[in-house]
């Protein structure tokens, strides 16, 4: 996910928690669409349209997108999402874009919202890089002049926590014996400085990265280790020779650190603990009247379920009609759309 | 794990699967024993000697032992250990030398036996290298001709794969483009000739390797995902400064490629399902009449517990008498001795 992702034509990304061997289910949306619209009458899940949907958002004074699925797939619009969203905002909704992604700073996503026609400022997104410079700021002692960060990550969080003014070692660059024996081991100097282990998509991982992580986790009491995410892995593809793949995600390399140094991650994305009540304080969020827009279940839904949030799940993204129809009621979102479109009156 | 550990004075290395941070109890055998000797009167684990432990044993014919924290402490002999296993072979006993470590190959641990006065034969030897390419050789479709092995692993690895005739890509060697964008991960081609990814100790695991192996393991249908051992990590220390850490253990990679890749493991050593069947049915043991020694809880004893064997535990590794106390009775080993040599009824 390193910024030269932006440029490659039709491909994909998006995070995905729960994958199984071999499948992968990023939607073509005219299959999509033909699925739900085929099975929607013998269906219990009812998929509302752009005269039924916008009523049920009358009440809600914010709203959380997801993006991968919702707003774009790859570097691909969904139809009439620039004009949903300023239809939105002309209601006086307030929005705010929320991914798990952390390979991308706020800054640099603007870019991104921008060269798909849609406007955005880059205090409305809430990217995981951003998050992790958040958390440690709302935990105290990593301003100016606090504690350091260990950084297994990439530019998105190496912006952020400047930006933050928090210090850090690592990133792209963080040069380290090659951990083969003993004495490199033991000869590694401890950082007292260092308070946080935070870990992003992170293409320089490695067995002497998981050593100096883990040892500062092992030897520094306290020392916090954050998740930007905890994703299993992400889409990309198809090319164009319509081949398609999984990557490792951000959440691989959090295992790893888990289990060799003992610590827990807290994780700062959409599928921990934090975020939301994070997000509710800060913008002073009223959650019955808050929607969050997404295309997972496990992370989107999950998430707005928890924090008693009015769910809405597009059909553009990963999840099926057929999934939905297998949840018990009680998971399902409380809306269903075709596409965004559908939520401020638009044909999709 | 590098060959060059073994000559390392007098450090000590020794696998650990549930450590918590910043806490270790690799023991210092004077402090442990005074502290045994210490606590018997008032506690209900009983420690025999070695006018009683011997008696326990009478109906054994096979003893199954762990080796650092019993036999040897890094490369420091346990006092009497090689006079104790040549009375126990005398009487009779079949001996066996179980160890989770992958950085040795069977041959190669031969020399780290003889070189500390232990008598030895490399087939008396399991090790969690030659674990791996039994499995395999197990599982069938593995052997010359047949399919091929993707190791991230090391020499030990690399030795008894090439021992059962079985090929391999990577071990020490797997030259891969950086992955740090989606053309590098795109362009990685699948060997369908790869039937299996097999994790150990891996210095060289970074990024571009994990992604190789899950993408094996969600492409190719079948393929199997084999840890040579799940510990956490391992003790490396004291220096000569008298300063100890843990270093990452084969678990951590192996959780990284679980996660990535949706495949869950097969651990071929002790702590997973697959050694013990094998062994008894290897060499025709008859369990109850098959006694393990060793000084942990959490592989060693667990092992000897779920296959119904006697269980041995050697005060001179990283079980105190403290933890022993705090087991439910039914946990508890069968025999508490100060050290291997109380078995053959020698002093310690």
């Amino acid at each position: 996910m390193a910024h030269s992702l932006a440029a490659k034509g039709s491909w994909r990304l998006g995070g995905a928690r729960n994958q199984l061997r071999g499948s992968w289910t990023a939607g073509r949306p005219a299959t999509i669409l033909q699925a739900a619209a085929a099975s929607t009458a013998a269906s219990s899940v009812r998929v509302l349209d752009e005269r039924t949907a916008p009523e049920k958002l009358r009440d809600v004074t914010t709203m959380l997108f997801d993006c991968d699925g919702v707003l774009w797939r790859g570097n691909e619009i969904i139809h009439h999402a620039p004009e949903a969203l300023r239809e939105l905002r002309r209601q006086g909704k307030r929005v705010l874009f929320i991914t798990n992604n952390s390979s991308k700073s706020r800054v640099a996503y603007t870019d991104k919202f921008r060269g798909l026609g849609l406007d955005v400022e880059a205090h409305e997104i809430v990217s995981s890089s951003y998050c992790a410079a958040a958390y440690l700021t709302s935990v105290g002692g990593f301003g100016p002049g606090g504690k350091k960060v260990l950084l297994l990550g990439w530019t998105g969080v190496e912006e952020e926590l400047t930006a933050a003014g928090i210090n850090f070692v690592g990133g792209r660059h963080l040069p380290l014996p090659h951990m083969d024996n003993i004495q490199a081991m033991m000869d590694l100097r401890v950082d007292p400085d260092i308070g946080a282990v935070v870990v992003g998509w992170d293409p320089n991982f490695s067995y002497s990265r998981l050593v100096y992580a883990s040892i500062h986790l092992r030897e520094l009491p306290g020392c916090l280790l954050v998740a930007t995410n905890t994703d299993h892995a992400d889409h990309i593809g198809p090319s164009p020779t319509g081949h398609a793949r999984m990557m490792p995600g951000t959440g691989g390399l959090v295992a790893a650190i888990e289990v060799t140094s003992g610590v827990k991650a807290i994780n700062v994305a959409k599928g921990g603990p934090w975020l939301l009540p994070y997000l509710l304080s800060k913008y002073g969020f009223e959650a019955s009247r808050t929607a969050i827009v997404g295309d997972r279940l496990d992370t989107d839904i999950h998430l707005g379920k928890e924090g008693g949030l009015v769910t809405c799940l597009p059909l553009t993204g990963v999840t099926t009609m057929a999934a939905l129809e297998a949840l018990p009621e009680a998971e399902r979102p409380d809306l269903v759309v075709p596409s965004v479109a559908a939520l401020a009156g638009l044909q999709p």
